[in-house]
């Protein structure tokens, strides 16, 4: 039986009503003739009770002591959408039942409060499925090697829909959340975004680690790995009106391939710059390793040539909240690193023109550089990959980047 | 190691302060070196919440279509508060972990939302319990043989614990309350109620089904055939005040037998008079089977005769809500059970005296009329068991009854 997974967040199973809603835009879908399995998250607003109860209750434990006991408080705000979607499935006379993460089983890691789901038995749930009762199963969560509870982080509910449809051998993923696809760049930015009819892995990873918070960067690694079908959608149409969505697939699906499909953008950066930094082998090494150890996530690397002989300028970006610390750190080991001197740069944005066409094309950078040029925006530093060109810019100058540069690459709405 | 279970109902866990408090109440018996285990109620409010949610979700669904994922969302209220005390305990550095039900697992019947417990696997808890590490474990929830989360009905928890107690070999099982033990009378009727410092099973039984709403009735049955001992206190004092409670135990281990424990009473019951039944045989069991066929509680059966010849009187009560249904049950099987009139009369009370020596003593029934009449307090009806007598009065001497009778057995307060 070919089947289908439809995933729903938070606000989509708000209250009763929308449950109601959901359990009727499983019912159309069901009349299609697939096998369905829902995965659902926590009603909105429960999960941050719950982790403020846990949070109160453990509060001065460290991760060790805490996350285990956590993972059990957290874990039962999707099983309560579970029961109820499932008996709101049952009044429309469709067949249903919950499935919690230890009955499948859905194994995961240990590492508590953001476990990675390892392997997901999709057998009981399949032959379950293919007599025709829709599976609702409870996202973000999963068991660990000795039976204990485990959630898999914030957003982790599309990478467990997505797991499931790989284990169920899916013929697609639907994600069902408050927008109606995936955008060109970001709608309230400018008017003249559109949605995207389809979109690659490669892309939507990079649409999704720059800032258009869609799906999680998990849930599309894994759909990418193991090649799922993922399609984005409006949970707030009514059952039967049209909802296309944006159909995220493997690149040879795509058959009409935009040079650029869409651009995204990262506000909250910082650019730290170690200047005149001592020229040796392993020295970078050093530098981004106690970055790393200081858990200090690291962007657009750039090495340049520094006035002083025998030396180079090192310039990185990371989040802002971090660049204090990512400067402390560095400051720490000035004897060991030897630079003259480091400095941030606070209230900068990234933004990113993103497209698997940029791989045969060329010229797509300098058209980048003469948007922003023509609106007299400065470029403080680039950073490129196959699919995308990214450049920091002065935060104030964000918008009027973004709409600058969905202009140069025609995807201005008609 | 010797074992103890510790049961907290929904308003002693009904917050995070209120869970602190027993974690310290905890830890103050762990001082005592015993290995234990916590049983926990959902938060209070919470399981009404949820049941409110269910009741919402599957509205006008029958039962056999409901109760199964109605335990899915109920249960998760007691998962919550497992957690919040697992890491209450290791606030205060005491090793502690939180075990569902289906972990232990808590096997039960397949009668979804009033399910009862078939057997406990204490083997994999024990161990854990004598490595030093607090078992916090839900109550009113288990699985059943498909794996599939159950619930045991309002009051569960109480049996949840016992039934821990019995798989675990516990020397005891101390269920906190919001009284601190088992009185001789409701004290809000007397001010010389006094706490009773130990009580057997069977006189428990008795108050507890008479409307002494301290112990789950079932919980006792239970405690009762599996002999563990059950100790009711307070959950609302202080860590280390004496907090000694009420012991339900064995008639052999009640050194010092009262002739009557106690004084029980219930309102809100109604008289059902048959007069002049058609004295046949069967035609008792054509009266009771119909009653029990509508799911009508019978109690205080009498049969006398009646002055029609070859007939009798049946009188028998309900509960207050259920009297008009059972005549109507009655007046629709006139033609087959025969009898001349059916009568209900409201507004009437069952005073009962409770107490194992009576089966050694003489004159209590003479005793307990003698005070009655003292006061001019007329008998309707009277039912007597082997350690109880119970009479049927007017609703509104109900107080006064339970004084008088709590004077005539020497129960008061010095």
């Amino acid at each position: 039986m070919a089947r289908v997974v439809m995933k729903f967040g938070g606000t989509s199973v708000g209250d009763v009503a929308r449950i109601a809603r959901v359990a009727r835009l499983v019912a159309a879908e069901r009349a299609h003739g697939r096998g369905l399995a829902v995965v659902v998250s926590a009603m909105s607003g429960e999960t941050d009770k719950l982790v403020g109860l846990a949070r109160a209750s453990g509060e001065g434990l460290p991760p060790e002591q805490f996350d285990d006991e956590y993972d059990v408080v957290v874990a039962s705000g999707e099983q309560v959408t579970t029961g109820l979607l499932a008996l709101a499935l049952r009044r429309l006379g469709i067949p249903a039942r919950s499935w919690q993460g230890w009955q499948i089983p859905i194994r995961s890691d240990e590492d508590h409060s953001r476990a990675r789901i390892i392997e997901i038995d999709g057998a009981k749930l399949a032959a379950s499925i293919d007599e025709g009762v829709v599976a609702v199963i409870p996202g973000f969560q999963g068991i660990d090697a000795f039976d204990r509870l485990s959630t898999l982080g914030r957003g982790g509910s599309d990478t467990s829909a997505v797991a499931v449809a790989a284990a169920l051998e899916a013929e697609r993923c639907d994600i069902y959340t408050d927008v109606d696809g995936v955008y060109t760049t970001d709608p309230r930015i400018t008017s003249k975004a559109k949605r995207l009819e389809r979109i690659s892995y490669e892309e939507m990873l990079e649409m999704a680690s720059l800032g258009a918070k869609v799906l999680q960067t998990r849930s599309v690694e894994l759909a990418m790995a193991k090649r799922v079908p993922v399609r984005v959608l409006s949970s707030f149409v009514e059952p039967g009106e049209p909802n296309p969505g944006t159909i995220v697939c493997d690149e040879e699906e795509i058959v009409e391939k935009q040079i650029v499909s869409g651009i995204a953008y990262s506000r909250d950066e910082a650019k730290v710059s170690l200047l005149g930094v001592s020229d040796h082998p392993g020295n970078a090494a050093e530098i981004f390793g106690r970055l790393a150890d200081a858990n200090i996530n690291v962007d657009m690397i750039v090495q340049s040539q520094s006035r002083t002989p025998r030396a180079v300028n090192m310039v990185f970006t990371t989040a802002d909240r971090d660049a204090q610390r990512a400067l402390d750190v560095m400051n720490a080991a000035r004897d060991v690193i030897q630079f003259e001197e480091a400095q941030v740069k606070r209230n900068v944005s990234k933004v990113s023109v993103i497209g698997v066409g940029m791989r045969s094309h060329v010229g797509v950078a300098r058209a980048m550089f003469a948007a922003l040029a023509s609106k007299g925006i400065n470029i403080d530093n680039i950073s490129t990959s196959e699919i995308k060109i990214s450049v920091l810019i002065e935060a104030e100058y964000t918008e009027l980047a973004v709409r600058a540069l969905h202009t140069a690459y025609g995807l201005d709405a008609a």
